[in-house]
């Protein structure tokens, strides 16, 4: 019961449902290549000033003779996930995998079938659980994602996330990550920076594909956390449970929170694509010396989607590119990324 | 004022105020070289079970050839720093940090040079001060370690450390590491491992100098912490406070829970010296294939000091190498490690 197509929950309510909740660890990530690398840093990129905005930045940071020379153990640069290093329309993968779930964990309690909200989960009805509250969606995530031994889940979202597939493309959802993204993180790294996810998302459940997917190792993955509780199993040997108690709400002001918790710097560089990024963006660009701040705008709807300040979206609506947003960047000296024109293709699979 | 004689206030006093405390961000750490790497690996231990012990682990978790293989990104390594890296005898420095920080918050708000705890600490009469209750030794730590710009508190750090000086040997704390611990980190990193300290002091204090003194980058410590606070400026300029709200008490269970929040991986080896470490080494012990926990004895009160199971201390005293944790590590297949008998030297200033 695939819930991958367009099920209708809305953006809002889901990053809502995401920050009120805590998320668990995950097992595996085995460290494969990411993108491969171009011998021309940033292929996919046409020779537009977005380009040339990364270009100049790494050169002027990495250059001992420049100004803004930075010392390698400075060079971190962290990057939104969800709209901006892989699609997040028409709803955020991990909450496909939390609905995607709900029969496993009515299997272990089959009283929950007769239950709100999974029952309306479980009848696979878009329109009905497009409908569902917030609080409807925050028990689906608490029971989907917390309660159990963090290996376990590792191992399930693992497992899920290697078969599960996006509808408009019929392809999994870690083949969605943008190449034009991919090159950026490999062109920083071969420069010295370090690279950082920080999402809105599960810090838990990024981690399980982090590696594989973007050569960003699980340490390096800052996001949206619960606690955990250590405790001994059966046999003595000590385990962590992952808890429904929120530690970081990784969006808006807890994205610097968080930046600070897990590094303790002031990154140099970020990226992000929405409201939920902009105190992230603000941070790194108040510091010191040469800073680069770039927003994502999704204006391609034949190759993507098509949503933010060309779409005339309200300035109210939370964690999406607002027109607000889009005035802050260019009233602040950040550059914002046309999808629809900075980028060449969109996804490695594209010829 | 400085108070690094020893004051009297006593460890137990001081974990339980470190533990009910957030601490705060740390701005420098300049990279430079940990401990000199000898071509033999631990020169400076003796040819005992225990250095045997971490040559056998090594070599078996980083030969492809091996059962016991660990792939690079899954190498683990983890270190407590309180006793375990540096001496925490008689007070731990971040307390002699707090306590000589008190003139200068006093400075900035007078009214406190007549209200308790602080005019107490301005006698600088020892006795008086090792009297004081786990209350007013928090409301001290949350005087000196909140209420300030996270870089405002790194700087601050920063210079203290780079100054301030033991007692017993006249020495900068930073000189005070166990040149053996030294050499353990060393040899760990040249065998593909990340070596992490886990902490139940400050996680920004560590910050400060973990990397010029351990080698250890800002992002790979992990300790107690407290929120921050996103804000702006006069300028506009965003920046972070430090609050007085506890996010993550680094002792006890604490431990494997900050390392899955942070790292998100079970360590493979693991190194401590009281039961505050207790869980981290139980956790890194507990998880699948060869593992290494280890705990450090304080046996040599002539070169350093004398303290734990062999002195007979209680078993209920909290922080420190009780009888129940020498038993649990003998049971559960840890090394001790005698100071006295597998250390050739203890300091790197030792001739």
């Amino acid at each position: 019961m695939p819930y991958s197509r367009s099920s209708g929950i809305s953006r809002r309510l889901v990053l809502g449902a995401l920050a009120a909740m805590p998320t668990l660890p995950g097992l595996l990530a085995a460290s494969a290549p990411a993108a491969a690398q171009s011998a021309t840093p940033l292929a996919s990129w046409n020779d537009r000033s977005a380009k040339q905005g990364i270009l100049d930045f790494v050169r002027a940071t990495t250059d001992p003779s420049s100004t803004d020379f930075v010392p390698p153990e400075e060079r971190v640069a962290t990057l939104d996930q969800d709209g901006t290093l892989w699609i997040e329309h028409p709803i955020y993968t991990q909450v496909v995998y939390c609905l995607d779930r709900v029969p496993v964990v009515v299997k272990e309690k089959p009283v929950l079938a007769k239950v709100e909200p999974f029952k309306t989960v479980l009848t696979g009805d878009f329109e009905k659980i497009a409908k569902l509250s917030l609080h409807d969606v925050e028990v689906i995530l608490a029971a989907t994602l917390t309660g159990m031994d963090v290996d376990q889940f590792y191992a399930e979202a693992k497992a899920w996330i290697e078969s599960a597939k996006d509808h408009r493309w019929n392809r999994l959802y870690t083949e969605l990550t943008y190449q034009p993204m991919q090159e950026v993180l490999t062109y920083f790294r071969a420069n010295g920076y370090k690279t950082y996810i920080v999402t809105g998302g599960g810090q838990d459940f990024v981690r399980v594909y982090s590696d594989r997917v973007y050569g960003i190792p699980r340490e390096q993955v800052i996001g949206t956390a619960g606690g955990v509780k250590y405790g001994y199993g059966k046999d003595g040997k000590p385990f962590l449970t992952k808890e429904p108690k929120l530690l970081l709400n990784d969006n808006f002001a807890g994205k610097p929170e968080g930046i600070h918790l897990e590094i303790g710097r002031r990154p140099h560089a970020a990226f992000g694509n929405s409201t939920g990024d902009q105190q992230m963006l603000e941070y790194a660009k108040g510091g010191d010396g040469l800073r680069l701040s770039m927003l994502v705008l999704h204006d391609d709807a034949k190759r993507e989607y098509a949503y933010g300040p060309a779409q005339g979206l309200p300035d109210t609506k939370v964690g999406t590119f607002t027109q607000g947003l889009y005035d802050e960047a260019k009233k602040g000296g950040w550059h914002v990324i046309s999808m629809k024109d900075d980028w060449k293709r969109i996804f490695a699979f594209e010829t």
